[in-house]
C-alpha cells in the first residue's frame, strides 16, 4: 500500500426536506453574506430557491444570486461571480445545484482571493493557497464534487476544459436530499451513474498490489450503483434508489475508494477533450471512452480484469482462459450501459472519426504521457478514439 | 435509509515513519504544549516515544507526558491527566498507542475544559460542548477510536464500563503507520480483528431496509478482515496484511459502514459488563458474545443472516431452507475466531455461569431494554449470557 493522506471534512446533512437547514448551517459554518450560485429554471420552478433563500432570512443572512451555470461549466460566469464576490464582500458560497454548479462555485471561491486569473489554477500555472467557503445543496447525482477536493472548468477560449484541485476547495458542508433528484430526466440519471461508476474505475485499474480494503469498498460502490440505477429509471420516485445512488456518488469520489495506491484518470481526460468538443454530458463521453480504454489496456493486467468481471458483473472465472473471463466483464459492461440507455460508440454521441486529429490536438500530449495503470503515448490515445468509434 | 448526518474531519496520514512528522502535523493543527499520553513500556522500548518528542521539539512545541494507561482503561489516570492539563495549560493532546490510550486521551480532552466531574458525559448526566483537541499516533489496530466520536473508560468505583460519543472528541488528526504494528503478538492481533469485525456487525444487523449503500460498504471491510487477519498472524511482518487491517479498523468505526440505518450496539454492551468484571481484552470478549447474540436473535430476520452467510462467509445459499444457510454462517464465523487463536465461550475467558447475575446486575437494565435489531430486556440478557456458557 501507498502511503496517504485522507482528508474529508465535509459535514454532510443527509435526508428529506434538509435543504430547510441551509440557512442554519450557513451560520454554523461562519457565513454570513452569502453568494448563492445555481444553474436554470428547474431550481426556480422547482421551488427550491426560494426555500433557500427563506432559511437564509430566517437566520439573518445576506445574499446575492448568480444563476445561469451550464453542463461543463464556462469561464465566463465564473469571471462574473468573482467580480460579484470582490464587489460585495461575499464571504460564503453556496451552490445549489449538481456538479457544474458546485465546480462553477469551487472556481470562483479561489478566484475570489487571488490577484491574478482564476484559470492559472486550471493550467498548472498556479497552486490553490486559499478560498471563500463553499457548502453546497445537491439537486443531482453524478460528479461527486459534494464531498471531493476537484473542480472541472471549460474555458471560453478555445473551449479547453480543465481541472484543477485541492483540500481548501472541499465544501464545509453539503445538503443531500435525495428527493431532490427525483425529478431528474432518465438520461440525467444515466449519465450520472456511468459517471460515478466511471469516477471508481479510475481508482480500481491500479498496478498498486494488495490494497484489498480499498478494492472492496471500491466494488462495494460499483455494486450499489448497478443495482440501484435500474430501479431509479423504473421508478424515478423511488426514494431508496435515489438516496443510495446519491450516497453512492459522494463516496464514489472522495476518495475512500482511491486511497494508497496509484489511481489513473486517462480515460477522463480523453473524455473532457470529446465533451470539450461537442459539448455532450460528461457522463455520455466517459460511457463511450471506458469500454474503449479497456480494451485497448486490458491485456496489460488480464487478472485485473477477470476480478472486475466476477465481482462486479457476476461472470464465472474461466480458469483455462482468464482473457475470456476479462474480456466478458467488458462486454456486460457495454450491456449495462446500454441497458440505462447510454451510448457506447462515437456515433451515438455524434462524434466523428474524422475530429480525432482535433481531439488529439486539444489533448495536447506532445511528447507527455496520461494515465497511469498504462501510460499511454498521443499514438496509444488515437487508437482508443478509434476503438470508441 | 434513514436521514442522517455524517462527518469524519481528521485528517488521516498514512504510511512508513509518518510519526515522524507529529510535531509538523501538531503545529498545523494549532497544539503548542501539548501532553503526550501513553501507556506502558512498549513505546519508550521502541523508541517511538523519543521519535515523537525529537519531533516536538524540531517544531518548537512544549509537552508534558502522561503514561500508565491500561486496557479497559481507567477513571484513575483520566483525573491525573485533568489535573495536568489545567494546571499546565495544556492546548492539545496527543495520544501515543492504541484505543485505550486514545479513549483515555478523549475523557481527559473533555474533562479538562469542565468544571464538574468527567464522569458526568459517561453517565448520562452531561453533554459535552467543548474539549482539548486530541491527536493520535496508532499502534494497535483495532478500537477505531483514532477516526470515532467515541471514548469507553472503566471507572473504578465499580468497576463500571461506559462509553461517550461526541463529534467534538474525533481527533483532529491521526497518523497511521502499519510498521508500529507489526510487533504486536498474534493474540492482541486477533483480538483487535474480532474488535473491528464486530463494529461493522454492530452496524450490519438492522431493520432498515434498502441501504445497499452501506451494506456492501460494510461487507467489503469485513471480508478484508477476514482475509488479512490470517496473513498477519502468519507473518506478523506483512506490512501489507498489517496495512489493510490498519486501515480497516478505522473505517470500521468512523461510520461510514452504518449510516443511513438503526444500529444494534447490545452485545458492546453486554461485553462491555464482561470485560468490566473480568478484565479480559474487550476483543476476546466480543468474540464469546457474538456468536451467542446471533444465535438467540436470528429468527428475527433469517435473510438477513442468511445474506451474512453467503456474502461474508462463501456459504452456498439453501433456497428451500435459507435457515440453514443462516446458521452456517454463524458457524464459519464462530470457526474463524477459532482459527485466529479467539475464545467463544465462557470457559475459555475464564468467565463463569454463575456470575451471570452479577454480570446483569452491573447491566443495570431494569425495565429498559438495549439493543436495536432486537430489543432486548434483562431476561434476553440472561439467556444470551447462558447462551455463551
Amino acid at each position: 500500500m501507498n502511503n496517504f493522506n485522507f482528508y474529508s471534512p465535509t459535514y454532510f446533512v443527509f435526508g428529506k426536506e434538509k435543504e430547510n437547514e441551509a440557512g442554519k448551517y450557513v451560520k454554523k459554518f461562519g457565513g454570513k453574506n452569502v453568494l448563492i450560485h445555481y444553474g436554470g429554471g428547474s431550481v426556480i420552478k422547482s421551488g427550491l430557491l426560494d426555500s433557500v433563500k427563506k432559511s437564509l432570512s430566517a437566520e439573518g443572512i445576506s445574499f446575492t444570486e448568480l444563476g445561469g451555470v451550464v453542463p461543463n461549466p464556462r469561464s465566463g460566469l465564473v469571471y462574473t461571480g468573482i467580480e460579484i464576490c470582490k464587489k460585495e464582500n461575499i464571504d460564503f458560497i453556496l451552490a445549489v445545484g449538481g456538479g457544474s454548479v458546485i465546480d462553477s462555485a469551487k472556481a470562483i471561491a479561489i478566484g475570489a482571493v487571488y490577484e491574478g486569473d482564476f484559470w492559472d489554477f486550471y493550467s498548472g500555472k498556479a497552486i490553490i493557497k486559499n478560498a471563500v467557503p463553499v457548502a453546497t445543496i445537491l439537486t443531482l447525482t453524478a460528479a461527486g464534487s459534494e464531498g471531493s477536493s476537484s473542480s472541472v472548468i471549460t474555458h471560453e477560449n478555445g473551449m479547453v476544459k480543465r481541472g484543477t484541485g485541492s483540500d481548501l476547495i472541499r465544501p464545509v458542508f453539503s445538503i443531500l436530499n435525495p428527493e431532490l433528484t427525483c425529478s431528474l430526466p432518465a438520461y440525467q440519471t444515466a449519465c450520472g451513474a456511468t459517471d460515478m461508476l466511471a469516477h471508481v474505475m479510475e481508482r480500481y485499474f491500479t498496478n498498486t498490489k494488495d490494497v484489498e480494503i480499498t478494492d472492496r469498498i471500491a466494488e462495494g460502490i460499483m455494486l450499489t450503483i448497478i443495482n440501484e440505477t435500474p430501479k431509479a429509471l423504473a421508478n424515478p420516485n423511488d426514494y431508496e434508489a435515489r438516496a443510495n445512488l446519491m450516497w453512492a456518488g459522494m463516496v464514489a469520489h472522495n476518495d475512500i475508494c482511491g486511497v494508497g495506491r496509484e489511481q489513473d484518470w486517462a480515460t477522463h481526460q480523453m473524455e473532457h477533450e470529446l465533451s470539450g468538443l461537442y459539448d455532450v454530458a460528461h457522463g455520455a463521453g466517459l460511457a463511450v471512452m471506458f469500454p474503449a480504454w479497456m480494451k485497448y489496456v486490458m491485456h496489460h493486467d488480464v487478472m485485473r480484469f477477470a476480478q472486475f468481471a466476477v465481482r462486479i458483473w457476476g461472470v464465472e472465472m474461466d480458469f483455462q482462459n482468464p482473457e475470456n473471463t476479462a474480456l466478458k466483464g467488458i462486454e456486460r459492461y457495454e450491456q449495462f450501459l446500454t441497458s440505462i440507455g447510454m451510448p457506447i460508440r462515437f456515433s451515438e454521441l455524434g462524434a466523428k472519426a474524422e475530429d480525432i486529429p482535433e481531439l488529439l490536438k486539444v489533448l495536447n500530449l506532445g511528447e507527455r504521457t496520461m494515465g497511469f495503470f498504462v501510460k499511454l503515448t498521443v499514438e496509444d490515445a488515437r487508437k482508443i478514439y478509434e476503438l470508441a468509434v
